[in-house]
């Protein structure tokens, strides 16, 4: 059975961003929300695939079977809402005061997930397929989400030609951003364990601290790199520090650090993984205790060289913001990693600002902007790269 | 009206110290520790002052008015027991096993104590005076004990010619070593207060973390002597970092951290104080935020020269142990470093290995020695320095 040829329709995303805010998917929870997104993508003719791991529900959306297939990448997970009685309106009651959508996930990103709907809706039949790849499990730990899509999609060959991920990439106007690679990210923790004794007879213990001290200097006085073409330099951060002896007289037994270094295409993952256990390796000479160093890699950096498919996105945004979007590969990371592996990716959304605060909120008229953004790309895309 | 002349009794020292034992004088409290020690002064012809300083019970007693004043000095109060369960016996029984004492206080120190009050009985009339100056507050802050009542009796003009103190000092064998002098001890609390923020937007957050370790690294890294003599070189321990961040995408807002400097008399605390404060202030340099180091000496190094003084001391612990005592100054501070402002002070007692642990205990044959040692100590002492 053939579904019939797709027709314009009107899907406002200001309703549909309000329906999807209402379910309190706070992550990993989902609370309904994929299946009024699913609802919707199966009555503009998509055919839906739920794919779940673990707890996790997934969807991967389609419409049409040609190349090229233009996929739109999200997540319907949104993060805590803080402080409940902070808000200027309950964080999933999606109240619209003033011109403005109050609600957790307005910005980051059921409203994107709206406007992608409605453009497509808008949308009459095109030389090629229209997808969906939508998580929740983005704001969490996300393991059971994208990154299990996309090796389940790539198992049996399904083909992605490009996406455009939803997150808000905006600084302060919508369309003055969108991103065109990301960072890599990796954490290490580092445990330093040496033996306890009072602070008076310092020759009876081994104090894991100066070693600890050695270690994080040598991983912060490093320069990972003076930046490279589209990326600012790699950054490294000690995130913490831990010991809590409460103790004045005692030398404690052991200390704990974490650090997170985010790290442009002049790095890999693992060799920065080597360097941290070289570099705690060589502090460790000497030493009695043990030190460790267990690092995992959150993502590779990755980027999507300037070109015809970024063209589309910056064409689109000039289309309905009049901006000329920034390229950027700022900020933290995304599911973009995990796709980047399929296909090109570029990232545009919203305007970011008070994404995983309290007071999450979107003027209305750039839901609707966004959605506008959308239709062109849709538009353009297909001019630029069917047949 | 004055007493009589005093004439030698037969105190047993081991009985004395069960009875102290089993006051659960848990510091900071007392459960009528102080009591019994001051009913058997009493009974013993001795003028007994209780010094009350906040909740703290404290006792100045002494027989006779006639220099030289020989005092002894030390404490009732206990540390915490622990494991209660692991105890061979209870912490406040005073029970007897194998011919040994076991209970929390049996070595720190109320068998000294007990032992003293035996060598004063068994002492008839001397050319001068004996006293006790004990404290319910050696354990803890030791802010209402010792410290308060040499600074009541300096005001008053109260004279105190020698002082012995207690303290377990024996290595591994009663009379292997008496302590000579202490080095001085200072504690700094360093606070690094930056600005928090997302670890891929450095930019715009504060971490403290680095300026902490660049503190600490040069407090460490500083040889502050390569000893004095009759001393241990100066030691620093960093005894704490902390930051506590759960988060790994997160630069935290502050950094705390804690050393304590072991020194000997090459240094005074106050200028520990300002090298600490002036390396913090260096470090701070360029950062936004704000650092702050706050010190506290605990006290200052201190030496009583060998000479007729710690020869007494020397000769009396030959007469009962048969051993020649090293001299030494190491290992903790103790509430000597109080007396120090008044008169020489040396500090001789039981074998130190079980104090502040479970099980800690002592044969009471040494006791029994210790109170030789005294007795000899007092004989010894008039005969040097009366007249």
């Amino acid at each position: 059975m053939t579904s019939p040829a797709p027709v314009s329709v009107s899907i406002d995303p200001v309703e549909l961003a309000q329906a999807l805010i209402r379910r309190p998917s706070v992550t990993p929870a989902d609370e309904g929300a994929m299946d009024v997104l699913q609802r919707q993508l199966e009555g503009l003719g998509f055919d839906c695939r739920r794919m779940k791991f673990g707890e996790i529900e997934n969807l991967y959306a389609k419409r049409g079977t040609a190349r090229p297939n233009l996929c739109f990448a999200g997540h319907t997970d949104v993060v805590p809402v803080g402080d409940d009685a902070a808000w200027t309106a309950g964080p999933f009651e999606a109240q619209i005061k003033d011109g403005v959508l109050y609600g957790r996930g307005a910005v980051d990103m059921k409203s994107a997930i709206a406007a992608f709907v409605s453009a497509v809706a808008h949308t009459e039949e095109v030389p090629g397929s229209i997808s969906f790849l939508i998580t929740g499990d983005e704001e969490g730990v996300a393991e059971d989400g994208t990154v299990k899509v996309v090796e389940a999609l790539a198992a049996e060959g399904e083909v992605i030609d490009h996406c455009i991920v939803g997150e808000p990439t905006s600084a302060s106007l919508l369309g003055d951003m969108v991103k065109i690679g990301r960072r890599g990210s990796i954490n290490a923790w580092i445990a330093v364990d040496g033996r306890q004794g009072h602070v008076a007879y310092p020759h009876r213990a081994a104090n894991p601290i100066p070693v600890m001290i050695d270690i994080l200097s040598r991983l912060q006085s490093r320069v990972l790199d003076e930046g490279y073409t589209g990326f600012q330099p790699s950054n490294l951060e000690i995130t913490t520090v831990d010991v809590g002896n409460p103790a004045t007289n005692v030398i404690p037994a052991s200390a704990k650090a974490r650090i997170n270094i985010r790290f442009n295409p002049a790095h890999k993952g693992k060799d920065l993984a080597a360097w941290i256990e070289h570099e705690c390796r060589e502090a460790a000479e000497g030493f009695s205790g043990r030190v460790e160093a267990l690092c995992k890699i959150s993502g590779e950096a990755f980027l999507t060289e300037p070109g015809p498919f970024t063209d589309v996105i910056v064409g689109a945004v000039g289309d309905a913001t009049g901006r000329v979007p920034e390229l950027s590969t700022t900020g933290g990371t995304s599911d973009a990693r995990f796709i980047r592996a399929l296909c090109p990716v570029v990232e545009f959304g919203l305007v970011g600002s008070t994404m995983h605060q309290v007071d999450e909120r979107v003027p209305v008229e750039e839901v609707r902007q966004l959605a506008g953004a959308y239709t062109a790309l849709i538009r353009r895309y297909f001019e630029a790269f069917s047949g």
